[in-house]
């Protein structure tokens, strides 16, 4: 009979546990990063009202892919496609947090755009809220670039950078490459011309070679900047000179919405591919409805290239996820003496595991060595009943005798101190002693 | 100026960094207790075919409260309700694993319900897939239990069990509950006389006092229990017992779905709130379309409702997130040796926080207080130059003059060891060589 299971879309993944290693690893990496630069996590729903993501992503333009649907009580809403919008929200929603200006915070999140080839994507990032100043751009990229440094990938990256100037200038480079381009639309390919009706950028956006050697010809906007911005751009060249980061200055790199300022940036693989991209966006606040300014930068790293990138490269990750000690059992005594051993196994922290349904003795020992437990304990009803059991250590091919009352002492004195998985909850816990008059009050 | 900013949708939660701390707390306890019982994670999407979900939550019945919508390809997706579909999704559709059986995974996901109070909620379990014994049930339990209990919530939580018997089995005892229940519509209420013409279950699922009598007063399915499943039923029961493990037997206990097969169960706190249930679903694989039937059983707990249960015992949650050192400063001169010290700083891993952006020196004083810096460091014109510091010791308010290049070295050895956010990446990748002939094949 043949499987009938509808398989998960194409542009989602699936990450199994071997994969999963990769992504534990990298969020640890970062979240290290983060934390010691003074952020600290937020996570914000999934799902906003449509409303709210209008007034930055507008209907009439369907670059930004937005997934959103109907609600059965009618309200319609859309799946985030990136972190910052839901983190801003929350922000402006919550005003009690004004008076801790500049606020740092970290995400760690899924997001969802349908124009791109991986629709739900893993992303990490970071954002700044109530500051302005080169020198925060200047330190996201450092962040990532000694972040990648640090897992071995950095040969072959590209950062590029340019600036979004502001809304004034924005609009005059607008007026310019509009006159620019039209033109030269008989030379852009079928797809850039259709997109150029709506978006003066579109050549910029090109994959097409043609494309981007026109795109390439086209006048920058840093000669739009006015002396502000022109300084702005300026220290932030400085800033990373002084920190010997390499960059390349690339007049069309630009993200479709246009709430960005100032310093915009782009991290990618040898391939051209997008790793990571940053932007400043102090329009974003008042876009949204603030009626307030609010000085703002952040970024977002796309975890699953860089773990496509690890593996690219033959590297793999250690993990804590080594079976120590595996019991194989046969028969209902067997079981219900090994059930209560593997637990107190368990209690003493060696990661355990036992065959609790009814497989054969050498599907067991099949599965023990396929997921490479060190031990092997193995109880028949002899075993059950006399309480001695034959221990194999499993890489070492050798075999002791070991009495069921000493057996977890044995495993702890044989396996690495640091291979048990101990931890401690009450160590992180503080309970505050609650006095008879305050819960009365 | 009014904000016109849309609030985030009542039925969503932001998780600020305050609450995030209780989230990774959670995470770090469940993650040790499920890793040492040999469970590995996996990710899989959240967004699915609808035609997969119909198999399992039929349209016509909108207890289940999924959010689909279509895709600009008119595809028809829904937000995954619960992770186990999407897991047993990927374990059929992934047949590399079979020889792998059992396999053990657990999760950490949003999963999302329109017919729950927090629409979009943070739910982690596990999955036992190609196993079927009550011993599975029995630690599925013990694991919750303990894991609650080093927590420190246990009083007044109650365990719910029950049996849904199979197929044959459950189709007896619906009968004979629509016949219980057909001639006691008029003492029902209102909303649940409704709903039972579609479920005969819908007085057990009521919060109506006079519902929960009559619901009380019907039949229960152990009796119609053929032999397997009494035996199956009762060894559970005796499981649970060895481990000390207190029950309820509730007659009453049904979730919605119909691939349940076995034991069912669910922990509530006092005010009978579900925090977290569990189920064996041998019929689970079958019912998606699988030609081959495979034992599972898994459960999810619902963490939000636990965070809010350790915020009423008044238990905070100590964490990593405490700042170090926090650098004042004023001018750009000041800026340009404190930014590259911070960066320093954050190398040799103390959490680091400077203002960057330009604040009056009052404001960055409150910040690094309010934040609770350990240490604070003002960099004005004249330290700038001269490379001497004025170290603050905010909590011992006592101060301190400091050289520049010694001024890392000092705080590393004031601060305890293990404030210190250290982390290698480096040791946990592992580059395997790739030989020349392996790259050419």
């Amino acid at each position: 009979m043949e499987s009938t299971v509808e398989p998960r879309l194409e542009w989602t993944s699936d990450i199994f546990p071997e994969d999963h290693t990769y992504l534990t690893f990298l969020k640890k990496v970062f979240r290290h990063e983060f934390r010691k630069n003074g952020f600290r996590r937020i996570s914000t729903p999934l799902i906003e009202e449509t409303s709210l993501l209008r007034k930055i992503y507008p209907e009439n333009n369907n670059q930004y892919g937005l997934y959103h649907f109907q609600t059965k009580n009618d309200t319609d809403v859309t799946l985030l496609p990136a972190a910052s919008v839901g983190i801003m929200r929350a922000y402006l929603e919550n005003e009690k947090f004004e008076w801790l200006q500049p606020v740092y915070y970290y995400y760690m999140e899924r997001a969802f755009r349908q124009n791109r080839i991986r629709k739900e994507f893993y992303t990490f990032g970071w954002e700044v809220i109530g500051e302005s100043d080169p020198v925060i751009d200047a330190q996201n990229i450092y962040m990532i670039y000694t972040a990648l440094q640090k897992i071995g990938l950095w040969e072959d990256i590209k950062i590029k950078i340019n600036s979004f100037g502001n809304a004034k200038e924005i609009e005059k480079y607008t007026d310019e490459l509009q006159s620019f381009f039209e033109n030269k639309k008989q030379v852009m390919s079928e797809e850039t011309a259709e997109n150029f009706k709506n978006n003066v950028f579109a050549p910029f956006h090109s994959k097409d070679e043609d494309d981007l050697i026109l795109a390439a010809s086209a006048p920058s906007i840093i000669k739009f900047l006015k002396k502000d911005n022109k300084k702005y751009y300026a220290d932030f060249k400085t800033y990373l000179d002084d920190l010997s980061i390499p960059y390349i200055e690339d007049h069309t790199l630009f993200f479709p919405e246009d709430f960005y300022t100032h310093a915009i940036w782009k991290f990618e693989d040898s391939s051209w591919e997008e790793l990571a991209s940053g932007w400043r966006y102090d329009l974003l606040a008042r876009s949204l409805g603030s009626p307030k300014d609010y000085g703002a930068a952040g970024f977002s790293i796309d975890s699953m290239r860089i773990i496509e990138m690890l593996k690219e490269k033959a590297i793999t990750i250690k993990n804590k996820d080594h079976i120590d000690l595996y019991f194989v059992q046969l028969g209902d005594e067997a079981k219900r003496v090994v059930f209560p051993l593997s637990l107190q196994a368990r209690e003493k922290w060696i990661n355990t595991l036992t065959s609790l349904g009814t497989p054969s003795i050498k599907e067991q020992m099949l599965k023990a060595q396929r997921i490479g437990s060190q031990y092997v304990v193995l109880v028949w009803v002899m075993e059950a009943r006399n309480g001695i059991f034959q221990v194999r250590n499993i890489p070492a091919w050798t075999q002791e005798e070991v009495k069921k009352e000493e057996l977890i002492d044995y495993i702890i004195g044989k396996i690495w101190k640091d291979s048990l998985n101990f931890y401690e909850p009450s160590k992180d816990l503080v309970q505050w002693e609650i006095k008879k008059d305050e819960t009365e009050s």
